[in-house]
């Protein structure tokens, strides 16, 4: 850390963080990707590293993160399963002790939070995470940002853009579904969420305090009634694929269609963390049509990590 | 793309560009080239990010394309079919669409040229390619950029230095073959191409449209005689693995030697796109003999690429 | 070569320098190592490129070269045994002619040491060890800093912090071992050598010329005996898993613990290469207790390598 950043902080969670961080943040993602379209030049990191750590396979976390860095100046070294040894040939504690000793800062996607809880817990430098089974928080900082976008507040402060919104998530009870219970309970909006019966989000697992931040429905229909934003997931995430042909059937009512877009707000909007498969979890009418914002929000992923990286580096800034 | 550079541009095949912008490019490459060697610091890609694809394995590729990014300035992703999606988990119209939003330039390694010339569609920037089965544009740049360095024409024009020259391809009818075509039709120049029965070329794969670019010799040796260059490239193509033993046979006497050599012009040059196979298709005697250059030809990958990434993103210079 | 450094030097075994360079080599390790901890921007690479090719699975090696060449200011294309040919598809020759056409500095982490030396041979660019089955200079050269900074002489010279010095290895005679004998050489200090049976060191593969440099012990109690620093390694390296049991029963005795570390000097430290296996080749108790330094041993892995790339590019500072 740099000397007068006293404390260091890890992205691990999206509750890591606080509502009027997150008002910082968005305002910050807003002026660096103003500049950036302007072809302003504004490399802060230009001495910093970022190390990412791939266990599962990736594009859009990948791409968002080493451009970003880039962007912002810095540098990247890439590890993947196959070069490192994260928890095999040695234990994530001493991974964590010696990767932390030679860069700035450190991205994780892997599978259970636990291994990256442990990382972060013997790390020197901030650990972000790039997706766990349970979480995936910067997916979710990226959706909050471009809703901003699309339908800011009139006093155009970003979390009044946010509060009091009904986010429809039909689907997967999985770590993108985890990560909007977290986000709604601190940023004050309702997530009604509809899932096959056997793939429900757990509130312990969702780590969230209080039950009033979503509604269930049975039905994903209902679920999308009054939303001002629908989203959905793959109907298979990362480390099911063995479930693959029992989730097709489960899921089948759970596809995002026109039906469910016309019992949403008229302005609402559709989102999707992509990769999408056009006919199961998402219609094409829907993800190709009108009221989605899905190539924006693959955009911001770069935008709002590059606040993120600024912040965690850099501490607040002006 | 910068305001101001109205156009976009893509390089896809070698008849992506005119005669004009080729002499344009070969220009540039010299600039390039010479203050590169002089440690003269020349940075106008700074902020900018070249995503690599690749699907088929690579080093001069791979090594040419990132390394000319850094000498001119900008920043890498290098994404493996491993590491991405492209077609698989999701539509190539998809990962264009993302990959597109977050860097500024994209090169492509991969099978069929319907694959690259999708992606190029989707892209909002421009693409490269790093070879397909049907072309390998790059390659034939830094090929011709070595003829003019090696035989400049008393002019002073680049393309003075092309006009008119026989290049004698002696092998497979491959992407190599149909770029030589290309670029033959464009640039003005006569290719002799002898291939075994069953891999001709075909001007219709090739995409040329008169047939006065080159002849057809059923001897390799004749289609050496008078050659100003003489090029080959392996019996058996990335791709192509299973067809070894049969190919094997088939290309026996396409093994371009001593006597092939002596029937072109005294000043012939020889050129490969390596890796070369010593006794297959090149006997060791020419490849490592007085009138090879394909060292050079292997170093000017890197300064015609400069030059190609300067002219597609920021337009002419000066 | 920039014009003005003279002389094309690689580093391909530790008595490829002599006493001299080194005492410069760490003189310099522990300027670029203050400037960076103050955060001081250091970077006279800025314009040069760095290849690393990895035919073994690296963390270490991978994250301390790439981090460093991005903060001396330079950049870094990293090729695994997948992505290249490096003596496959191509003789060795040609890889190195090609890849030192376009890049500054070379890195290769391979099996023989005969690849690396017959790369160099080619290269028109210095080539750096990054471990072969037979040496592993840079980790020897971290370790030395790392003395020096634990236990400075009182004349401020680092060589005099090493020369007589002790230092007891325990385990396999391998490529570290080998590397210490050359140390021992050339730095004027002794190597107390215990291997089971089988697993000498051979000085004729060592490479060394006289054999006053070590004393071979068959009790590694008696090899910690009076040690100033207790190092050891796994008891079985990369490229030697399928003798893996038989060499657990081998070295069972050969585990570094409180009662070796209790014979050892006082102040003696406790050095490993990482990753580490407690329980087989060191106890927890010695590793994560108080006379170990394989944190700090493990980050100056960086600073040493900036310092040897500097001077290997740039020849000697000031």
């Amino acid at each position: 850390m740099k000397p007068g950043h006293s404390l260091m902080k890890h992205y691990l969670q999206f509750k890591d963080l606080r509502a009027e961080e997150y008002a910082y943040l968005f305002e910050r993602t807003r002026i660096i990707k103003t500049r950036f379209k302007n072809y302003e030049r504004y490399q802060p990191l230009a001495d910093r590293t970022l190390a990412m750590i791939f266990e599962k396979a990736s594009t859009r976390t990948r791409v968002s993160f080493e451009a970003g860095m880039y962007q912002m100046g810095g540098s990247v070294v890439h590890l993947t399963t196959g070069d490192s040894q994260l928890g095999r040939a040695e234990p994530i504690e001493d991974s964590a002790r010696v990767i932390s000793r030679m860069v700035d800062i450190v991205m994780i996607r892997t599978f259970g939070q636990d291994k990256i809880e442990k990382f972060a817990q013997y790390s020197r430098v901030p650990v972000i995470n790039g997706l766990t089974n349970e979480f995936h928080p910067c997916q979710i900082l990226a959706d909050l940002f471009t809703l901003t976008e699309y339908r800011p507040a009139p006093s155009g402060d970003p979390l009044d853009a946010i509060k009091g919104k009904v986010v429809a998530w039909v689907g997967d009870g999985n770590n993108m579904a985890n990560t909007w219970l977290q986000a709604a309970e601190i940023l004050g909006f309702t997530v009604h969420v509809s899932t096959p019966g056997g793939y429900e989000v757990d509130p312990k697992v969702a780590g969230i305090s209080r039950g009033d931040c979503y509604k269930v429905f049975a039905d994903p229909l209902e679920a999308c009634r009054g939303a001002d934003l629908v989203t959905t997931d793959v109907w298979t995430s990362m480390g099911y694929e063995a479930e693959n042909e029992q989730r097709r059937q489960a899921f089948a009512r759970w596809c995002v269609d026109a039906s469910m877009m016309a019992v949403a707000r008229p302005d609402a909007l559709f989102m999707h963390c992509l990769p999408a498969h056009r006919g199961e979890e998402v219609a094409a009418e829907v993800i190709d049509g009108p009221q989605s914002v899905v190539w924006d929000e693959a955009e911001n992923r770069l935008h709002v990590q590059k606040a993120l990286m600024e912040f965690l580096l850099l501490g607040r800034i002006g």
